[in-house]
């Protein structure tokens, strides 16, 4: 079935207000997780909606805690998540990071003690929408084998950046340090198929494109091997260091992954230039990206974000695809 | 043979000085070469020095001119490389933003018009050696295809995060966004080996860990294949747009890889706490790390930036290796 956006925002309001969050933090919370799905991130939207419920009815989210500010000196300022829910925790320091940025060119808020954020991307679309070039990251529970290692000890850390264009298709890299998330994997594997590149190890310590063996021995691929494995290691110290918050290693030792740490960066772009002379810019780099000479003709370049602003457009014509039991479990958690 | 250190630079700065460099400017730069040599990064040190006298000789680096201020605003500055010495100028930049970092908290330089900056890790190790965290990144000339396409079309724009410790042995990652450098694959061909992993596209379009088929089809692969691809791009985007200077798709126009684009962000990690307690946070996470059960028992996991802190501390007692005939080139230039 098809959802209107509106009716999917309303559904989620009501039902995070049932759980104790206030109107106007039930609204934002919401509206993440009706983006998500309106963008076509079904699983950071409506598939992931029941199991937020789920922790906050387990009591392992808190909905009366948000963010405070803990530290501020110039362009920097350290707040902490104090474990309430991870989304809006994230959006309120990148709010924060933008205000600092349209005063000084840059602002960076480090964040400790959060949980998890969703979707990163929810983030970098923020920080566009402000007319600012985003760049922020989290660390996870540790989730693939350091470089040389076999047992969990780095995260997959999402990386993203976004840079903004007037007509609102901004740039939109979202980027897990894994060349392929659990949830990709599981679903090949579901579908009886093989990853396209190898995705992690097999029994036997090779590379392998077969779901079931990387999930039989959990050694997932950092993207580029050793270079995704350094990548990740220094998301997580800088990210660990400035928030004064969990490493990855300190949070794979709790018993859910959460205490999670945050950095967003935002930069003013507009500091010395109009929209209209950086869209030139940008669009001059697109374009010629696009004009590349194509592998399949019928497989067009996209730069990244581009998918989900069209989805977005088609999703609010014709409203957002939901599973039917999907929908049924959402409508049983309305109280 | 092995030079020593103070031998090196003092060479280093004789020439420089004879091909038009002022005393202090030549100093500077030929600590860059001999420091790059003596952490046992030859290709950007003793090997790259007569390459450079040349571009001098042909007029194609100007040593008369270094980087000036255009724009300042808060913790951001815009500097205009005037197509100098790269490498002088990118040092400057990150002087700035350690400044501008030790001012607000973190501070952000971006660099046009300038040449190539050798290596990366130069102003990672430079902003760790002033305390501050590091993040900088160039552009290349295009050298690899974008996701999709044949032709080159993004460059592997490095990208350097360090991190500082007191005892000086710094976290630095410096990670060109190719899975192989060119140098690494023309050093695999020579050697008739092949490469570990795949480094690009033969002539049939597939992966290849072959150096000749690679060479023949100019087709680098990106890290992490549409991942790295995304990042080469938003890399370039921010820094042309910061720096008002040229893109990728610019700068592959042009004769000569010149008028590079450069981001210099430098991060105060002592704003809120002591070098002693970021040691702390930091030791445990690469401790951790170091501590996973080993592929194999006699490689061990070494971090980003820790093999080449190794080189430096051999290099400084037993000289730094230079080969005869590169030592012979590099008598020669001496006027």
């Amino acid at each position: 079935m098809r959802i209107k956006y509106e009716d999917l925002l309303t559904k989620f309001e009501g039902i995070l207000i049932s759980r104790g969050f206030t109107k106007e933090n039930a609204k934002k919370a919401a509206t993440i997780f009706a983006d998500n799905s309106l963008d076509g991130v079904y699983t950071h939207g409506v598939n992931r909606f029941p199991k937020i419920i789920e922790l906050l009815d387990k009591k392992l989210i808190d909905p009366s805690k948000t963010a405070t500010k803990e530290f501020a000196f110039g362009s920097f300022e350290r707040w902490n998540g104090n474990r309430g829910f991870g989304p809006l925790n994230a959006y309120i320091a990148m709010s924060r990071a933008c205000e600092l940025a349209k005063e000084n060119g840059i602002g960076i808020v480090a964040l400790g003690n959060n949980n998890h954020w969703l979707r990163g991307g929810t983030y970098g679309w923020q920080a566009c929408k402000n007319g600012m070039i985003g760049i922020c990251w989290s660390n996870t529970i540790a989730n693939m084998p350091a470089w040389g290692g076999k047992d969990p000890k780095i995260g997959n850390n999402p990386l993203v950046i976004g840079v903004p264009r007037s007509n609102e298709e901004h740039f939109i890299l979202d980027f897990a340090i894994s060349q392929y998330s659990y949830g990709k994997v599981e679903e090949t594997r579901l579908k009886g198929e093989k990853l396209p590149y190898p995705g992690g190890y097999d029994s036997n310590g090779n590379l392998s494109v077969d779901p079931i063996e990387i999930e039989k021995t959990r050694r997932f691929l950092p993207v580029g091997y050793w270079k995704g494995s350094g990548l990740s290691i220094a998301l997580d110290l800088i990210a660990t260091v400035l928030s004064k918050g969990n490493s990855v290693a300190k949070i794979t030792s709790f018993e859910e992954e959460t205490g999670l740490s945050q950095i967003m960066i935002a930069i003013n772009p507009e500091i010395e230039s109009s929209k209209v002379e950086n869209d030139k810019v940008i669009n001059l780099i697109l374009d010629d990206i696009k004009n590349s000479v194509l592998i399949d003709e019928n497989k067009k370049i996209r730069y990244p974000g581009e998918k989900e602003f069209k989805t977005r457009k088609e999703n609010l014509v014709n409203g957002i695809p939901v599973l039917d039991e999907i929908w049924e479990r959402i409508e049983s958690l309305v109280k």
